[in-house]
């Protein structure tokens, strides 16, 4: 079964959910006069884990996945908890250097750890949750017509940084240095989120690449957006990598996950008021689907990428 | 590396902990007026789970095992959030079976599911999260001389329905049905630790056997804990299977684990108003580590039980 059978099956099982349905980057319930938001995202090593990572950034980028869908809730993160699976051929260095990690991570975010479990298993595994509280959570459902669509930092240094890799391509050090920090050790965009809180009208974390993202809040918001392909934040390292591998850059920009750029909606005259670097991308619109430069956009992501061939 | 020496090399580099240092039931962070408790428990088929527990029930463990550590804290359950590691010959009746007995926890402890994830790996495993909320959490630390021992429900029968079904030995329907309503479905208590919160000293649940967890609190309370055998409460069904097996009944009680009863301290003036039942089984003193009818009891476990060759 895929992934997306297996959601949809427990979906239809699970009728008691929190005060948001299940479908945003984090669950949420109302506590008091707050919201805590809770998420939990599962790293197994085999599938997730490109081999030159090493085992410390490994446990930084579990702290990061969550860390992330808290801030794409407009939440501060609170705490963190973990469970490790652990082979047995797992030695304790390799383990020593996750710890190293989780810890330099949570540091990073100043998240503290509450609870840790561990368990014997054929697969490392380090299932990691973050919980955050927020006066208002941000959902992928408030997008409005008239709003304009945003995204923090650039896009596509990801992708490009797993296609060096992978392909071995030859580039310069500087370039190679500036694509691997986004690849091997992404940041959560933590201060942006608490930030967009009161202000924007929806968000979400690029985790599966921007395409697939702006078709799940087209979806939810029940609106249209209409991209404008030259506003796209793309580095120069990434459109270096496309012409070495023959691509067009804004498909690498539109596929590239694990990005943990968020993207939101707001409403022109609020922008102003945001205190951090984005860039406008975009425009909501009454209708469906999602548009760049006037043509319908496939949600393109890692999937699509591979059935491609681009790896 | 065994658990315990994975759990130790983690804590020596994660300083960053929440508002009660790591070592409780749960971890716990200050909300406002409130605590939020929060705690995971991973649960890998092939070590945790016997062949003989059906799909359903495996999903119900898995909520209540979590539970059970929200209400060792003397805190209401408020979320729940789990990972899937679902390898590929799992089929789907197997995962569907497993989310109606999520659901049926989920609405026996009437907590809404905040978060999943799902991810291909090699073992089943649920990993599961429980959140909860207390005025003031019960830790394992508040014992004080003078304090009555007490415990819920009864004790042993999750181990001898273990036997039961281990070594097939032949007892009456009544009985089978009484123990393995135990072993295969056993329940937290959520009411009895919410009602502690105020009134406990100490508590801590019984998930590796009483003796195990009775040493843990004399440790980390750090005081002495004097138990009378004649008040442990045993039923009949668990001395029926030590006579069958040629053991000692109190041995199987104290060390027969996933029991998820609550083990608690409190002073004697403020017992009689807890309104459910409970045994009282022994006596805060000071010193330090556990006695049984004046004799030293050794933290007896399912690891301790397995090397004495009960199984």
């Amino acid at each position: 079964m895929r992934e997306s059978e297996i959601i949809g099956l427990f979906l239809k099982h699970l009728k008691r959910q929190g005060d948001l349905p299940l479908g945003d980057d984090a669950g949420a319930i109302r506590l008091g006069n707050e919201w805590l938001v809770a998420t939990n995202d599962m790293l197994v090593r085999k599938t997730d884990v490109p081999d030159m990572m090493t085992p410390e950034q490994v446990g930084f980028k579990a702290v990061t996945m969550n860390v992330s869908d808290v801030a794409a809730m407009g939440a501060k993160p609170v705490g963190f908890l973990f469970s490790l699976g652990v082979p047995r051929d797992v030695g304790r260095d390799y383990l020593e250097s996750i710890a190293e990690g989780i810890e330099r991570a949570l540091e990073f975010y100043d998240v503290p750890v509450l609870s840790a479990d561990t368990n014997e298993a054929d697969d490392l595994i380090i299932d990691g949750v973050a919980l955050g509280v927020a006066e208002r959570p941000l959902t992928r459902s408030g997008a409005k017509p008239g709003d304009l669509v945003c995204v923090t930092g650039d896009l596509g240094r990801a992708l490009a940084g797993y296609l060096v890799w992978r392909k071995g391509l030859e580039v310069l050090e500087k370039t190679r240095k500036a694509l691997y920090e986004k690849f091997l050790e992404p940041k959560a965009r933590v201060r942006e989120g608490i930030k967009l809180s009161g202000i924007a009208s929806s968000a979400i974390d690029v985790s599966d690449g921007l395409a697939k993202e702006l078709h799940l809040l087209a979806g939810m918001s029940g609106v249209k957006i209409e991209l404008s392909s030259e506003s796209l934040p793309i580095r120069e390292e990434v459109l270096e990598v496309a012409g070495l591998v023959g691509r067009n850059p804004f498909e690498l920009a539109l596929s590239s996950g694990e990005e943990f750029e968020l993207v939101f909606t707001v409403e022109p005259e609020k922008a102003p008021s945001l205190d951090f670097d984005f860039s406008v991308i975009g425009r909501v619109e009454e209708g469906s689907a999602v548009y760049i430069d006037g043509k319908p956009l496939p949600p393109l992501g890692w999937e699509h990428m591979e059935h491609m061939n681009v790896y």
